[in-house]
Order: structure tokens, then sequence, then C-alpha cells
């Protein structure tokens, strides 16, 4: 059974989070849910609420097949936590897949891991991925090895079909 | 291509909407949204937003391949509404997919096609269930013939990975 790790914390994009979390449940996987705390429930941009499992500071990136990165406002607080900057960075390097969405690839760029990589985002914060070094493009689903990127929520069937596919591998 | 139509209103289960909505459409199928009004922002019972597409006083159910019935507190409303019943029972005659959770099943009652049929739903409206003739279970997925029914949003991978397997059929 595969084991994916989802970050969350307040003011998270609620379908971001939580189509990839309940789609990748319907293949029978696990989806851990970890924040800067565990058991706080943390509310959604529009209010859907989602209680961590886990303490980032407590995760040992090992553990997963694949790492989630939701979009929203949480990406702006959650970059500057060491923790995850950890969390994404091992991942990356153990070619782990790591799914990020919108605003999440401000994530991606914290950890300094986009430079020359094919990747999208909102279109709010291309000047930030292009100045990462992230070779950005406009477009529904990119893959570009273990790094898959959509824009917003209306990416959301083909961002999580994609994910599950890599997964599978 | 199958074609979903999809009941929409105030206070409608937010995930119990969009996870099979989405789920539907990484299958390259069309779901339309159907309220009171059309082109209306209705809003969630935790907040997230949908845009109705289409007034249910337009809905031709020859159109569509399936029903899908979300919760919340939405169905207290939509039951009485003669279009949603014309609807309903116009898709239960003609044998097509209704997929309803949580609280969905007040519509169904209120349609009166449950009547031996074997259903769940979220352990509020049990008594109404039954009183409504169902057979009613405490199950996370019951289909019975072109019923799908559910409990709750942790039902949800299970709630639509039935409901995309009925509509292929």
């Amino acid at each position: 059974m595969k084991k994916i790790l989802a970050l969350v914390g307040d003011i998270y994009e609620d379908l971001e989070l939580w189509y990839p979390k309940i789609r990748m449940e319907e293949e029978g996987w696990k989806v851990v849910t970890a924040g800067p705390e565990a058991n706080r429930t943390y509310s959604g941009k529009h209010g859907y609420p989602c209680t961590s499992e886990a303490d980032l500071a407590d995760i040992e990136p090992s553990d997963y097949d694949a790492l989630l990165v939701p979009g929203g406002f949480m990406p702006d607080k959650l970059r500057r936590d060491p923790n995850v900057l950890r969390i994404v960075r091992d991942m990356h390097t153990n070619n782990k897949v790591i799914g990020f969405i919108c605003h999440a690839g401000w994530i991606l760029i914290s950890a300094g891991i986009l430079k020359g990589r094919k990747a999208t985002s909102t279109v709010g914060i291309k000047d930030d991925m292009i100045n990462a070094g992230a070779e950005w493009v406009n477009e529904p689903l990119v893959v570009d090895g273990n790094l898959i990127s959509s824009r917003t929520p209306v990416d959301l069937p083909v961002f999580a079909r994609a994910m599950v596919d890599a997964i599978k591998g």
C-alpha cells in the first residue's frame, strides 16, 4: 500500500487538498496530513476544515511514497518552515513524486529545487517561478520527472490522475 | 461521453458535491450543476462556492445518464421543489444511476422511490429512511440496482468509484 504525505495549514485551498487526498484513498492508499501542529483543525480558504494527523517536525520523509502540496495562501506560511523544506528536499533527492498546484510552487521555490525544471502554477506566481529558474508553461498539467504541477482547481481532474499514475509507476 | 446532472443549492455539503463531480470529470464526462436558479453562486455548508449552470425548471432528465444528489442541509429545501421530484422520479423510472449521500436521502424520500429498496444515509435521517419504506443498513456503500448510497464524506472514495463503475455499466 502506498503512503502519501499531504501538507496542510491555514488558508489551504480546500479542493486542492481534498480532491487528490480522497482520490488517492480511492486507490486504497493512505494519505497522512501534516501541519505545523498535529491534531489541529486548519480552515481552508473557503472554510472546509482539515485536522492534521501529524506534526511536520515529526515527519520522516522516507516513510512516504509521494508528497502532495496544495495551494491557497498556505504555502506563504509553510515555505518559511525548515521542516517543510527538509521534507521537500529529501523527497525530491530521492525522486519521490511531488504534486504541487496553484500557489504551492512557492514551497518548491524556497526548497530550491525548480532550477531547469518544467512546471506550471497559478499565473499569480509565474514571475516567482521563472525567477527561481523554472521553465514555466501555461498548461493544465506539467509532468517533468518526479515533479507534477497544475494551475488551479479547474485542473484537478488531470492533476490527481497524473499523481495516481505516477505513484503507480 | 456521459452526461451527469448534479443538484446544488445553499448549504450543500461541499465535498459531497465536488469530489464525485471532479471524479466524473476525470473520466472525461460532463457534469452539469442545476439549482433553483441558473448562474447563481450557492455556498456550501463549509463555504465552498458553486455556481449553478442550469435552472432545475429547465432540466430535461432524458438528457442525462445519471444523477448526483449531495447532502448537507440543501436537501431540506430542494425536496420541496416539484422540479427536483420530477427529475428524480423520471430518472428512477428510466433506471438511470442515482447517487445520494448523507442527507440526500430526504429528496428520494419525497420522490417516493425508496419503498422496499436497500439504502444508507447519515444516521441522522435513518428513521425517515425507514419510515419511507427503505431497508436501511449502516454500511459505507449500498448499491441496490440503480440506487447508490453512502453515509458521510468519509465514504466518498467508495461512493464516487461506485458511481463511476455503474455509469460505465
